[in-house]
Formats: structure tokens, C-alpha cells, sequence
């Protein structure tokens, strides 16, 4: 069975993607849901869908439609979460709710939501429809019940791990992991390798997601492609940041505290001072265990899908580069 | 073949909309769609797709799903429009954006949006499947492009009455057709059959809004349940007001135009004044004759319907009930 590279896939998608005929009236409605499409991404979860497939069958572009619906969902997210956000840009470029305006980004949010249903449908074989468009819903549903465990997670000072680890499975993990198993059941996989490439969706989606946590300290900015302290600078809680107040001894733990509280600051001073305090932790490593852990797990539950092992390897590479990329 | 009233199938479908088990964690999401979809309402679109279902079938329990998420629909586009039209109070009790906020109107929207595709899909046939989503998703983004329509036409000075009716269409009418014709095409009716349906809920939806917009001017508040002139004191392009500046002399034109410039007035005066123009240029007649003529070509569709025309009595009372309520 022939198979294809996440870059051949990409490509593919990409194109498909573009060409989608999004331009039409109103064109209010529509123009900024072709802005936020076109911004581009690494379309990760498309490619791990085909990728997913492409373990099953060759034909990849026979399911473009239920990848551009993976897509054109995580780009409806990312427009209402923008919102919610009062994120000024993405991507380098500002946010429709900055472009255009509030209402805007309310109803074309919308019709993309919509437009992911559609897509999803579009081709689907009568035989897998009831199953994709369960797993589709349960995991849209999923990642609105992240979302908000987020937003509640900002007022709140006692989050656990535990919470927070359940919060981005919901958020980030459940997407990939969705994509993945949509890729496997349209594919023709069984029951038990199609779980199988969910977990695995779980696992690595939970190790990027701690990825960005910790490169949000450690990372370097020319690769990572945001500025190092963000998350340290707006006291988002992240992994990082919970553990520490978990794991610091009382006078740390105060220490860290003033600093969360603190409104009169140098940035770089509190990224710096912030910094220190998860050194003492201890945190670099204790974040990289944690990392390789759900990394490693993740390729343990690949392993046990039943197909060729050389067949995997177009998958396995591409969630390997994503991870090396900067650790 | 036994048929149900619409009284009786509205007591049924509300009670399985109420037994809904909307109530999960976290409750910051789900809390404000029990809370939306337990204001009530008239319920006008389950009840039109289950008396489209009886004119076929018997066993309306079997789309209540289907029923439920054609409201679950209507009610997130309430949600939402509500929040873009900052409208503080619906159906007697504050908006959603009001009693929680914005960010909780955005994404608990987003969740009913994604619940009515789930509900949609529940336990329909896997033959009419693709059949159903399609219409669904068709009419979904339909409404969107209504409401931007509607935005757009807010800040314009030139909109027409073939415009305005082609928005309400979208906003409005779509939404009932495709409730009747999802309704017909579980019920096993014929293509014809339920594109006729759909044609009905076009024109008797026509007639609907052009009614509201009718008793906004000439409508008895005790019937009504709003304000009379409430449009008026907000310069809603309605058809009433489209056609009074279309087919007044220029004199009664510019005095028109004087009102929708005013800043400073009594409220109660400048609805005396613009009913007194309305009614210069005929517009009660004018209103009610168009009324009329998308009802009766309505209910002229509804006689080629090809069932026996005893079955269709349900739903034409239904429809007739709603007309008479107040004109």
C-alpha cells in the first residue's frame, strides 16, 4: 500500500483548503472566514487524519471534505476563543474581532461551525456517518467544556494538576485524538485500532500542549515564534506555573505569590524572577518527565495498532518532528 | 391513519425537550442552555416538522430527536442575536449576556449549536441521513446569512422591499420550511411532497414576519404580548416602513425621514406620527393584502400536497390559529 509523508499531505490539504468556495454573499459573513482560513497553521489536524487513514487505504483524497471540517472547526475555535480572549492577533495578524468587529466575529464563528458540520457530512459513506459525526459532536461538545474550564480555571487560585491536565485534554488532546479516529473508521479500521489511535491522539495531544508550556520558559524564541514569558507575564495558569505553587517550599511559594499579585513590574524582571523560582522547583526536568512520559505512551499505543509497523512510520515521524522540534 | 392536534403535539415535544439531560458539568456552560431553552416559547418549529412528519407517518415519538434540535436551532440563533442585538430581556426574563456574560452567551451558543447537529443526527435513519444534514445545514447557514443581512441592512438607507423580503426569507421563513421538510423526508414523503412542504413554510413564514411587523404598528398589546411601536422607535426597516418611503410623495417622505433623524422626542409622538404617515399612504391595507397573499399561496401549496386532505387539517388549523391570533 502506497504511502504518503505529513509533507505530501499538507500539501494536498492545503491546496484543498484553499480552494474551497468560501466567497460568497454576503459577503460581510463570509470574507472573514476566508481571512481566517487563509492564515495558514501547520493544519495538524487534517494531516493527522489523512495520516490516520493512510494506514487503512491509499485514496486519502476521498475523505478532503471530513479534513477541511477538522480544520475549518479548529479555526471556528480559535475565532471565538480570540474573542473571549480579547486576543489582539493571530498569526501575526490581527483577530477578525480587531479587523472587523464583535458581532462580526459572533456570526461568522457561527457559520463556520456550521460550515465544519457540512463539510463533515459532505461524502461521508452512509455506512460511517452515524459513527463520524458521533465522535465529531462528542468531541466539538468536549472542546467547548475545555474552553470553559479555562476561562473558570482564570478566577480561580486552587487548581489542581489533575484539573488542569483533565482541562486541555478536553481543550487540545480530544481534537487530535477525534481527528485521528475519524481518519482510522473512515479508513475501515476496527473498533480496537481506531481507539487505539484516539489514546494515542490523547496522549500526544496532552505532550504538545505541556511542549508549550514549558517552551513558553525555556524555549528559544527564534524557534518557538512567540515571546519567551508570555504565559509567566499574564500568570496563566499552566502546568508550569500550578506545579510550582504545588511543589515550592512556604517561603517560595510567597515569594511566587507576590509576584502573581504584583502590578508595578519590569516584564523581564518578573519573567526572570518567575523563572528562578521554577529552577528551584526544579521544574525543567520535572516538565520534560512529564513530556517524554505521555510522548512515550503515546507511541506505546501506536505500536498496538494492528497494521504494518512501516506503515506507521509517516505518523510516528510527524509527531516526532513536532516534538523535537524544539526540546 | 391517526393524526395528533398541534396542541397535542406541542404538550409532548415540550416535555421531551424538558427532560432533556442538559444538566452535566461544567455548569457555567450547560446551566444557561437549560436556562434558554426553558423560557418556553410557542415551540413553532418542532411542532411544524412533527405535523409535516403525521401527514405520513404515525409514530411522531420516533423524530422527537429531530424536533428537539430544530428548537435547540431557533433558540441558539435567539442566543446569540440577542447578544449581537444587545437586547437585554426575551420572553419576560433577562438575556443570557445579562444574567451570566458575554463570553458565557458566546461559547454556551456555540455548545446549543453543536447540540442541535448531535440531536439532529440522533437516531435518524441511516437512509435519510445524509438527506436530513443536508437540508439542516443548508437552512443553518441560510439563517446566519439572514442575520448578517439584517445587520447590514441596519446602517443602510437604501434597502428595498424585494431585499428586505429575501432577508426575512433567510432569517424567518428557511428555518420553518426546513423544520416541515426534514419532517416530510423522515416521514418517508415523496421529493415532491416535501419540496411542497418546504414551499409552504417559505410563504406562511413570509406571512408570519409581515404580520409582526404589522401588529408592531397596528396590533393590540394585550394580544400582541410586546410594546406597539417598538419598532418604530427604533427605525427597524421593516416592511412597513420600507414601503412607506417608497410610495409616499416627497412631502410626507422628508417628514418621515424627519422623525428617523430626530434625537430629542416623546416616544408616544413619534409613534402617533409615523402610524398617521402609514396610514396616509395606505400601508394597513397595503400590509394585510400581502399578508394574504403569501398565506393563501401557502395553503394552495399545501392542497397539492399528495396525502388525503383530512390529514392536513391539523397542520393548516395550526397555521390558520396563528394567522387569526390577531389580525
Amino acid at each position: 500500500m502506497e504511502q504518503q509523508t505529513s509533507k505530501e499531505l499538507l500539501k494536498q490539504i492545503h491546496a484543498y483548503i484553499e480552494s474551497l468556495p468560501y466567497s460568497h454573499e454576503p459577503k460581510g459573513l463570509y470574507d472573514p472566514i476566508e481571512y481566517v482560513l487563509g492564515l495558514g497553521g501547520k493544519r495538524l489536524r487534517p494531516v493527522l487524519m489523512l495520516l490516520a487513514y493512510n494506514l487503512f487505504k491509499e485514496d486519502v483524497q476521498a475523505i478532503f471534505s471530513q479534513a477541511a471540517a477538522i480544520e475549518t472547526y479548529h479555526n471556528f475555535t480559535l475565532l471565538h476563543d480570540d474573542l473571549m480572549d480579547k486576543a489582539d492577533m493571530r498569526r501575526g495578524k490581527p483577530t477578525v474581532h480587531k479587523k472587523w468587529d464583535e458581532n462580526t466575529a459572533i456570526l461568522s464563528g457561527d457559520a463556520m461551525l456550521i460550515l465544519s458540520f457540512q463539510f463533515m457530512m459532505q461524502g461521508c459513506p452512509v455506512e460511517y456517518t452515524h459513527q463520524v459525526m458521533d465522535i465529531f459532536s462528542r468531541t466539538a461538545l468536549e472542546v467547548c467544556d475545555g474552553q470553559q474550564w479555562d476561562m473558570e480555571f482564570e478566577s480561580r487560585e486552587d487548581v489542581t494538576v489533575d484539573e488542569y491536565m483533565e482541562m486541555i485534554r478536553l481543550k487540545t488532546s480530544v481534537l487530535l485524538a477525534g481527528a485521528l479516529k475519524i481518519g482510522a473508521v473512515l479508513g475501515g479500521a476496527s473498533e480496537k485500532d481506531a481507539q487505539l489511535l484516539y489514546d494515542f491522539g490523547i496522549q500526544i495531544g496532552l505532550a504538545f500542549q505541556l511542549q508549550d508550556d514549558y517552551l513558553d520558559v525555556y524555549g528559544d524564541p527564534l524557534v518557538f515564534g512567540k515571546n519567551i514569558g508570555g504565559d509567566i507575564l499574564c500568570n496563566k495558569k499552566t502546568f508550569m506555573l500550578i506545579t510550582a505553587l504545588e511543589k515550592s517550599d512556604d517561603k517560595t511559594r510567597a515569594s511566587l505569590q507576590e509576584w502573581l499579585k504584583a502590578e508595578d513590574y519590569v516584564p523581564a524582571q518578573k519573567i526572570e524572577a518567575v523563572t528562578a523560582i521554577y529552577n528551584k522547583v526544579g521544574l525543567q526536568n520535572i516538565c520534560r518527565d512529564k513530556i517524554n512520559e505521555y510522548y512515550h505512551e503515546g507511541m506505546r499505543l501506536l505500536k498496538e495498532v494492528n497494521v504494518e509497523e512501516e506503515y506507521k512510520k509517516n505518523l510516528s515521524d510527524f509527531v516526532m518532528s513536532l516534538m523535537e522540534r524544539n526540546l
